[in-house]
């Protein structure tokens, strides 16, 4: 009497058994951290951390004691959980968190005791409409407990008596723990990649974010940067709230963010624009999605979804936005037992990496430049510009991007302006900035100039 | 040989028989003031301006001399009307004021005399492509007299000669009437709301608005208001040009405005708005016409139409709107006796009071606020704030609007502004602002600090 | 052995035989000049400027030497030819320039020697989508020597050995040659028309563009004028950028600019805008198309095309768009030797030239009034203003333009932006304000009150 489950359902006791020897691909990221029961709080983010230590040597676990005021709100209590089931007059486990840990409400508060069936199905949750999956639900900071399962599973439990066991503990000791890693550039000035990392075995929301934004990392620790990048692995609202209460200062360091979330299910990318609307990383965004030619979509800001609510609340107004496939709630499978490793695509993954790589290229690269022949268009034949690179539709792309450049150089547009405004790939306007550069037909424009 | 009248058709002979004991209902009003002979000065103005004053006690009623100069105008003479007729050589009336008081050129010169049929045509108005129905005509400022009449009938006048007689008066000692409400406020600033008053029977054209300023008046003097409300019943064109050059310190005073006109006719609501284009008159009338998920149109602003003309001249350039339904001219009825009491739907009546209600309700609670707790959001589940008010779609919509208003509450965006960008109801917001303010979290921004 | 020529086709022996007897029309001109075999220097543009000076006789020819520096480029050599053919072993001639001027590869070095079918081959260009048509091609900054000619007879050329004759000089003493002419008006404004007169036997593109400015120029010629007309007749590309480096000083008085090209094919006109994106003449050109009624594309500037890319090199930055039907490239026939005289057609010449008469009355006639009047509408009626000037919607729109002019004659709003505004025909507006001006209802913003 357990719920039909796959072949890669998660165990909890099979939960730290990943493999060293696995292929270090984003997939198998999500493979070695999909069992983890994580919460919130607690050993899950412990251990999901310490295998992202094997990826990201230098990343940072903090651990911010429970009871600690952050902004508006108090770190919580720890939670952790050994087991978790429900058995009938026969001594017979219903519900086992062995078998699925969705099965227990997340932050159940401890329990051990023999209810009736109708006392039990005060604490259990289902879905009518989907009644082969497990929800996934919570009750951080209203004390609980309770029980997830199938629908069908609960209408056929009979009546009679059920001994009930959580075996969890609310450690006002305790701590939140999360993972932060900086990439220095040669500048202070930060890009922020935010991913929540409090959900238990669901592999989309927010496997897929973590291990898009740690390949990212390893991928971007490979090449010198401008900017310092910054990864943030933290639970869900409580976790961008304790972060941002305890960085102040860096905050100020931040010139533009990404959330990453719900990128390994189907569907097309989905670009939630920052509360600014037309910040950098909007735009840059918007160009590399264009660019990239795949159907996509942009929404305006809202200030409901992913830790961007925090980022962008008034008083810190970040420009960060969120980056993800179809968005939360709009897929079935959100947030129940179906989000599991067949709904993650592997090559989603990788392909979410190189947008977000392609993304970072543009805010690398985007600046200012100003034409120094400026009246007239330049002699290009005698520079050797003017025919193409290649031939064909890229020559005449090309032959345009220098002239765009050339045109727009006006200290006024950006290469990311230009792109924009021309319709050209970014890379394209970037190589063409460089090329004029080199010929000496474009000057950088520098800070305390422009 | 009459048109053909419907039973509601007026004669001029019962003009002032409304009863008294009819219900005061926005029909009902209409009703009694449809007989009436108005024009834009004379004894309909004053005879329907008493009637208003038996629903509006302080309406305070204006008599300007004929020959004052008015801005670049001067009040007319005043037109008063007591008979008027065409006899055939048999001296049977052929057209007879008294069976429907459209039959006479408005404002017609007096004439006792007699005409052949050619002579008499040419001073005959009618409609070719409408023939059973009587068109509406006046000449204010060009001397003149005139029948008008249905088409048909004019075909079936034989040759012969005719006895004319048109029993009226233009009193160069005479006056303009207006009438003119003012329901004050705990701020001096105001409201202004318009209405033309000068038509004979058409219904819609603009009884209807008469009747929706009168209830919406009796409405508003019931509540407590942010503020003063200025009522203004006056002949078209001439009459707010007279108000206009009699209040130029009033009109410093007028921070939003709307002209109600065509109001119980057939038709989605349209509401053009005033020359500066989006003044909060126009947002708050969007908003709510949007919130009524009523089918409506917005339109921009043009120099021609109803007294915003007057209001949105360039040196006054009032934020004075127009809220109608089917626009003048563009319904069939327009300007003729098909105008009649059929013509007008009560409910649209009601519907109309209550759409220009809730727009006085956005411009009396709309502000500006500082969220308090601007860093991360604020933890509403402690406040109570974080389950909805109701169940379902609603407590998510609650949520959201919660939501919004504390991530826009930054000093810049008004609720207004918060509805609009949100694409929340009005109400909504308008709520949510309220339980955050009595939660704390919200500090209203002072005119000062603003 | 010869493409099959039309009628008209070019001989370039009979280039000069244009007879004076001819009636001056705008398509008489294009047929004077399309035998000329021009290019960006030499005998061929001081020929079609000859030419021209017997319709504008105060056209001033300059003569730039070549070597000349100008702006980022030098003025090349003197580029001439008397003769080129290519003859089979028989001694028949198998390419001919005096065919077809089309024939040769413009700016093609001297040459005299015998070459075999596959070293021809490589000197030869030809079209295989299009196999009956000459190419037109250039090779002026990289020297080369070569024919075009119909892909089909250069299919048809045998094996065997060729004798290849251009009989042309490149005279490093020579000069670039261009035509300006300067119509002054009161005001030492100017407006600037730019064609490009490099071109060998084309007709569209761009004797078209000559044509045009030609009789533009004669028309204005005739008339009083703001604003001082300078029309510039370039060789595309080193012309302006010759004329750009030589008037510096000129180009500061430049208010407003078109280049004029391609305006005799078929196919709408079709507006490419300044860099500017809102400058006047940008506005002036969408308004009076609009008005035309005829079909058209407005579109977005661009840093290829014509010489407005010169113009409109940030250096400059000048107000210039380009005015054309179908645009380079997008037509089967540019560049080829189909862009004949049947190509063209007379009355789309003098469509052309009508419409850019409007775009110079419009600027001629644009300006910012102020309403004397402000404070509510004034009387129009005694002011012999209320009926139209016409019946019918003529006088409705008549009166809709008086309201117009009268409500945004607030100094913030041209004569352009009122009938942007408004969507009445400039025109209109402009007799509106003509009319309501004579009453002494406006009166003109001088530029220093605006």
């Amino acid at each position: 009497m357990t719920s039909p489950l796959s072949k890669k359902a998660p165990q909890a006791s099979s939960a730290a058994t990943g493999s060293a020897e696995q292929p270090r691909t984003p997939f198998g990221l999500v493979e070695r951290l999909f069992p983890i029961c994580r919460s919130i709080t607690g050993n899950g983010v412990r251990e999901t951390l310490a295998i992202l230590r094997e990826y990201l040597p230098e990343l940072v676990v903090h651990e911010v004691p429970s009871g600690t005021p952050v902004l508006d709100w108090t770190v919580p209590a720890e939670w952790n959980i050994r087991d978790a089931w429900v058995k009938n007059e026969k001594g017979e486990k219903v519900i086992d968190f062995r078998q699925h840990n969705l099965h227990v409400l997340n932050y159940s508060t401890p329990v051990r005791s023999w209810f009736t069936r109708a006392e039990l199905d005060e604490h259990l949750f289902s879905l009518p409409d989907q009644p082969d999956l497990i929800p996934y639900r919570t009750s951080y900071y209203q004390p609980n407990w309770g029980f997830c399962l199938a629908h069908h599973d609960r209408l056929a439990l009979p009546e009679g008596r059920y001994e009930v066991c959580i075996d969890s503990t609310l450690d006002a000791a305790g701590a939140l723990t999360y993972g932060e890693l900086l990439l220095p550039g040669s500048s202070q000035e930060e890009v922020l990649i935010s991913c929540h990392c409090c959900h238990p075995s669901l592999a989309n929301d927010n496997l897929s974010g973590i291990a898009v934004a740690t390949f990212l990392a390893r991928h971007l620790a490979e090449h010198p940067r401008h900017f310092s990048y910054r990864f943030v692995f933290i639970p869900g609202t409580i976790g961008s709230i304790t972060w941002l209460s305890r960085n102040t200062e860096t905050v100020q360091h931040i010139q533009h963010g990404l959330v990453a979330t719900l990128l390994g299910g189907p569907g097309n990318f989905t670009y939630k624009k920052s509360r600014r609307g037309a910040a950098d990383v909007d735009r840059a965004v918007a160009v590399v999605l264009r660019d990239s030619r795949l159907p996509h979509e942009i929404r305006p800001f809202s200030p409901y979804g992913y830790d961007e609510r925090q980022y962008c609340s008034p008083g810190f107004n970040l420009p960060v936005g969120c980056l993800s496939r179809t968005p939360f709630g709009e897929f079935t499978e959100y947030h129940t037992s179906a989000d599991n490793l067949d709904f993650v695509r592997p090559e989603h993954l990788s392909q979410a990496i190189d947008i977000f790589s392609q993304v970072s290229n543009v805010l690398e690269t985007n600046r200012y430049y100003r034409n120094l022949s400026p009246y007239g268009e330049p002699q290009l034949g005698r520079r050797g510009l003017y025919k193409g690179v290649g031939g064909g539709t890229e020559g005449a792309d090309w032959q345009m991007a220098i002239l765009w450049v050339l045109n727009l150089s006006d200290e006024e547009h950006s290469l990311l302006a230009i792109a924009e405004q021309s319709g050209l790939p970014y890379r394209l306007i970037e190589r063409a900035a460089a090329a004029l550069l080199a010929c000496d037909l474009l000057a950088p424009v520098t800070q305390s100039s422009k």
